[in-house]
């Protein structure tokens, strides 16, 4: 097992799992944990893909949801090498596979309509802060629109996925209009969505959102999500989601 | 002050107002509470409009928050005259004019671009069942899209509104996507969005959203209500809007 530079062998508590970090390079966010949690997931068999994987954060915890084979995507080598080495470390290389390159090229590649479930945790930001792109690369490209748009996330979902098949978001709740645009627009219709919230009495920070492709318009919305109670301990269902049952 | 048939001279507790309502023609719901709650009210003056009036409840409940002139619009005569009978009760025929008419030939009559601010509680459901249109016409042209679809009622309300004026709508969580498409479409950016919910761990059964005509996009996710507490009894926050502050 080896770790490059300032990489740390992190634990994933609720799922018994260890992944590969660096601060200065990549570290998973909360948005992936809640995303991999809301998905839809088939728990027998199936055939998953996560797109803008990073570090391999989805995979590996949707392999603790499901028998299924996962597939992971990602642009930045250097961010595949640190999903390789836990799918390795994790004893998961069966299950999951990733994939280095761009999401674009995909569906040529991988099929049109091969995919039961699909995630992403795309770039949150459309304007590339110059500044911050010079700073560090590896943080720019999976936090801004630089090398895949919201519209080019969603249509590649869309030529991936099967009739019928789920795919999921997690975003600002700015961009909600933008994404369920987008979603109808290549037939994912919306049909859950929840909405997270830092603390009771806060505006919502993250939208998960799940369609179906060439599902029928009915959108349901869940019931809320906090994250922290007042003191600013973590709520119990997030309690549950990072560190597992008690 | 005159009741006809079935009619009842309620008391909207929270404003010192009373409403007249009939079990067999129109009663307000909570739904025109919230929305008469939510929406944006500038306090000293302002030229406001309600489409879908019914007997005249948001119009009242406005009349409490803003010393604007508000218009209320109501096609079915029975209840228009019920709205016109509340505001002589109330004194409020200075503030308040109701209009008995079409919505659709609003914008021509009062002018295009003269709002400020508009509410709407539109008719909920596509398709009419036409069992029910037979049994009760006035609850029928309330509820279903009959007269009016959801795309008449977002249209006439852009061409009703002035450039950087508020909008808001209450409706079911279903239609959100077609809500927020039609917004858009109509140059009305969605900028604030409530989620009401029936207690909590519930889905959500109620949508509050406003925009803003030619508005920049941003929505926002104001935090979550909830009508009830598990034992049944309001919210603190539902029982000040209907009884006020104890």
């Amino acid at each position: 097992m080896k770790l490059i530079g300032d990489e740390r062998l992190d634990y994933l508590l609720a799922e018994n799992l260890r992944i590969i970090q660096s601060p200065s390079v990549f570290a998973f966010s909360m948005d992936a944990v809640l995303l991999a949690n809301f998905v839809y997931v088939p728990i027998q068999k199936g055939n998953l893909i996560d797109l803008c994987s990073g570090n391999g954060i989805i995979p590996l915890l949707l392999s603790r949801r499901t028998k299924g084979k996962i597939t992971g995507v990602e642009l930045q080598e250097r961010l595949y090498d640190m999903a390789i080495r836990s799918l390795e470390y994790n004893k998961l290389t069966e299950q999951i596979s990733m994939i280095h390159g761009d999401l674009k090229d995909m569906p040529e590649k991988l099929g049109y309509g091969k995919f039961d479930v699909l995630t992403c945790n795309p770039p949150y930001f459309t304007t590339p802060n110059e500044e911050l792109f010079n700073k560090n690369p590896h943080y720019a490209i999976a936090r801004h629109e630089i090398r895949c748009t919201l519209e080019d996330v969603i249509s590649v979902s869309s030529q991936l996925i099967r009739a019928g098949g789920k795919v999921a978001f997690v975003h600002r709740p700015g961009r909600l209009l933008d994404i369920v645009t987008l979603m109808r627009k290549y037939k994912l219709e919306p049909k859950r969505m929840r909405l997270v919230y830092p603390k009771v009495g806060k505006e919502a920070n993250t939208l998960l959102i799940e369609g179906i492709k060439l599902g029928k318009p009915d959108l349901k919305v869940l019931p809320p999500l906090y994250i922290c109670e007042q003191n600013g301990d973590y709520t119990e269902e997030m309690s549950e989601l990072l560190y597992g049952k008690r």
